[in-house]
């Protein structure tokens, strides 16, 4: 039962430190039969657009019932708000820094508030590490019980807004750029599958920094053992790879870098 | 009761994207009790053979009933197999690339399918991220109910094979090598200690890359700090080690540097 | 109720490798509903004054009922002892080189033990890896059966000590240094909120290797995107830090730079 509203776990603390160790210390205090799931601590440094592109990525499979955390936050100490929202399955904990945006423009039904009521945090609350003082206690009572949520604070109607950049249709050609590369060198854009359908065309080529790269395949395989190629990611983004290679490497791309498809 | 099948994963993935998490994900969708650990997900990218020492090591300390899921996988979108392996106490599931190999020679007795059945998989399966949409799924459903293992697909007889350099009796020496560096710089061989007893050799001394280094000690305190020794490691690989330091970088040595015992 | 001792783990043992992996499937094997807290493996290889301050900041915040063990242990194979440590609230495990004595001259009262009793390890303990032999199934034993603490072994008296750098008042100032950088490049002193209450200093401020960088701020928000300032880091160190930078990059700093407050 409890075992329902597991938490998920996005920062940029890395895994050197203490830092989530401490997170996860506050949560087990407060909700000793919690479940943690750490989605991923290697956010770079205060990215927001990352761990935007990250949580927008991966929540469609978070369990029912759970409660993500987002603490990418290099506005801590100022007055920058917390804010929680909930859809229809999810809550969801984070910043007012934008990075929550992108998926409430998706989900389109959602309360949204501000995180006001210092009873959720710890009693002493640091200037410096929010994670530890107001997101973890948060999160883990709103695990033992997610109807404490409507007590969190205030209804609010808006949040801030993150500069991501957005694919678009320019001439019948789909442009976009490259935002993120993964472990492995895979390059990831920001062109969704609903673009390539939105834009109707038949028989799409890309382009990658101005140089043609073919169709978009279907699988890595599609090509030979050290061939770059476009295909779309396990979470619906145009992805250029390099079947057993790195993207990254072999292609000399980096963030930004111009993508068409036409 | 429910906890008495945990999922051990072990991957490439790396962690500091959300791949695992996603695989966590999936996992508490579809049994929100399960108990995970992770081994590794710090294997080189595609690389079958580390993978394959990493879990042959450590798998003799596998709890009983556990359910492990390895995913070096370069072979995602092609037409490779999904295998899975129940021995006496643990299941196994990996892709048919070598991986299960040398622990199945160990093992003798089990009992190999064909993970077929695609009720085990998510409804969506993608070309490119099997560990989500397969791997994950399939390990949840086995360990809310590991007698589901004979659902998994058909009875298979053979699995495909690693390259992986074995250890041999030369002219009354063993001949073997270096395959496998940890983190503090300890140089592991893959000349076992039952390779050492089979050799009936009286009083073993050890080459490294052709140069003497001495006995075989029993630990790494035989010898003074910053010294180089010889030893069998905790999962009785004979091992190369500095008192304090690193092997690595203080031999010179590499994957591949032969080793010699007479 | 088993939930209520979950078992914290702090080692200098990475990532890459399985080690942390091993420990856990000891752990779940002899206790399956564990609770296991990951505090951080990223000490640096061996270091234990590292590991020490890590311990030293982050256990006030460890679950009553906790068990924590701590594996940086320069000194396996050799005769050095393992300790157990129980405070009002706590259990901590280590090896007897000293990473407990901060906390235990902090926490005065104490049960201190020899654990000597093999009963607590696996049947057959390496000489290379005693997480996985010593310490992780005492630890397991002890979440199961908090009461067997006394059943670990003799009491002892004393308990090596580390050498760990003091900051002190001289002469009206009070004299520190930087001890650690944690992943966003802040840096750590070793001088506390409580040195600075007992120096009485009334307007303090800061010169960090002999250039000084102004007065004690509340929060990293007080200066400008990309300045540096001090502040009282999360655990109470006086903090050198980057406003949303890396004072390490950014100031040239290192462990033992010389920090003055006056």
């Amino acid at each position: 039962m409890s075992k329902s509203h597991p938490i998920i776990l996005l920062t940029d603390f890395g895994t050197k430190d203490s830092y989530v160790g401490m997170m996860k210390s506050v949560i087990f205090t407060l909700f000793p039969s919690a479940s943690v799931i750490d989605l991923t601590h290697g956010v770079e440094p205060q990215n927001l657009k990352q761990a935007s592109f990250i949580l927008e990525s991966a929540y469609p499979y978070f369990p029912p019932g759970s409660i993500s955390v987002t603490v990418v936050d290099p506005g801590v100490g100022s007055q920058r708000r917390i804010i929680a929202a909930r859809t229809k399955d999810l809550i969801f904990l984070a910043p007012d820094n934008g990075i929550l945006a992108r998926i409430l423009e998706r989900e389109k039904h959602y309360e949204l508030r501000a995180v006001t009521n210092k009873e959720f945090f710890l009693k002493r609350v640091s200037s410096t590490f929010h994670g530890r003082d107001c997101f973890a206690p948060t999160a883990a009572r709103l695990a033992r019980n997610p109807t404490l949520f409507s007590s969190l604070g205030p209804r609010i109607k808006s949040l801030n807004q993150l500069h991501f950049p957005e694919a678009g249709l320019v001439k019948g050609k789909i442009v976009g750029e490259i935002v993120f590369f993964d472990h492995f060198g895979n390059a990831f854009t920001n062109i969704s599958r609903k673009d390539l359908e939105a834009s109707r065309l038949r028989n799409p080529h890309i382009k990658v920094g101005g140089k043609p790269l073919g169709p978009i395949r279907n699988s890595y395989y599609e090509v030979a053992r050290g061939k770059a190629t476009a295909l779309f990611s396990s979470s619906d983004w145009l992805e250029i790879a390099v079947n057993q290679g790195s993207a990254l490497a072999k292609l000399r791309l980096k963030e930004g870098t111009k993508i068409e498809v036409a």
